[in-house]
């Protein structure tokens, strides 16, 4: 299944007085890293959300190894689990610059048309860019 | 001019590696001031937003005089400047517990009609609320 | 297992443009709960950090059912899922002001000694506030 | 005086329900500019902090022009207002893709031992990249 890498520095507001990456804010990490996937594929979420259709996370798992810290340069592997059907899956891996794995996480969202906000099924335009 | 008090504690998350509360995140401090001012008054701004009516931040002034700490119960002082006409100006103190000043900070606000996105002036059953 | 109840508002910052509570935010909402759980058992995690001990989370897993709204009064059920050794586990049940219930969640921490960034056993005064 | 210019992307955990970039969050992207502007004249405020010497915010102005979206690409200009003392005041301008400028602000930060906690005035080894 196709995966994505995208690399960004840890903020100094990310951090919390253990001094390292607050455990919440990787949340926000798993979600650049599912967002630059799209782009990959040629789609981006923003696009998607003009057109009609949200993908709201429905559940988040995080194991926590190892921490990051201020200014460290991450990077998180991000990889579709299966073909989406109402639901998309993603798994994650986060490393830091000299590769040690930092977090192992999934994620599941989905597919909801954003006037009924009802759940559909994964779009046409979506499924044949994964058959590309 | 109406003053409000609010006291709530600093969470962990809010920290960052200096050991005190990350400085950008008064601002969320400031507007939890703000609404229970207006909440004081009967008005909620959840309403407000419901029936067209949306308060964006045009300016925002903070100055730092001393650190907030993990679990300190902060109280946030709030008061109007003067009568709103087309904007809402707030100053605000925050103290921790020992009574001693941590910040003090100033916001400026417009009304602005959600669906025309247009400014217009501080609705009236506002003004009558703070003539009572 | 001892229960403990912890009762707060949304903040405007915390919701995201889909118009509900951003998902990466219920983290923060979890360690309200399980900070003010310990509270309840006349411990402070403050005073913990102090003494030497600290409490990094391992495991966060989120499942989310329904989504909660800017100024909705949200009530966290925090749970401890058994005698904790050198971790420690909490369940999570997060309600709204009509009972609907909007999250269940899990979190695994463990228990460092500061100094030397090593695991330890959970200390012998919690462990006794717990047979109380 | 010296100027530096970062491009970065809005997350979707940055906006809030008005569908808009949260204003507090701003300060996070000041922050990314300054050590950006930091890093281009051959220094990591990550190594002055291993180093001892810390600089918490002092004051922060933040002026409201235009909203920023999800997804945009925005570039904060960071500019040294005049040779640092024992304090150091940066002037921003925030622009999104458009060219449209969104937001003017200003920080004044104080250098300080981070052993002693007293302000310091601010080192040689940064004075002499500024005349370089």
């Amino acid at each position: 299944m196709r995966l994505n890498l995208h690399s960004f520095r840890v903020r100094y507001a990310e951090t919390d007085q253990m001094g390292v990456v607050y455990h919440g804010n990787y949340a926000q990490y798993l979600e650049m890293g599912r967002v630059e996937w799209l782009r990959a594929l040629g789609i981006t979420y923003r696009s998607m959300e003009e057109n009609g259709i949200m993908l709201p996370v429905i559940s988040l798992q995080l194991h926590y190894k190892k921490s990051a810290l201020y200014d460290d340069l991450l990077t998180v592997e991000t990889q579709l689990k299966k073909t989406p059907k109402v639901k998309i899956e993603f798994d994650y891996k986060i490393y830091n610059e000299k590769g040690e794995l930092l977090v192992v996480a999934n994620t599941v969202l989905a597919f909801m048309d954003k006037s009924t906000q009802k759940p559909i099924v994964c779009p046409d335009y979506i499924l044949e860019k994964l058959e590309d």
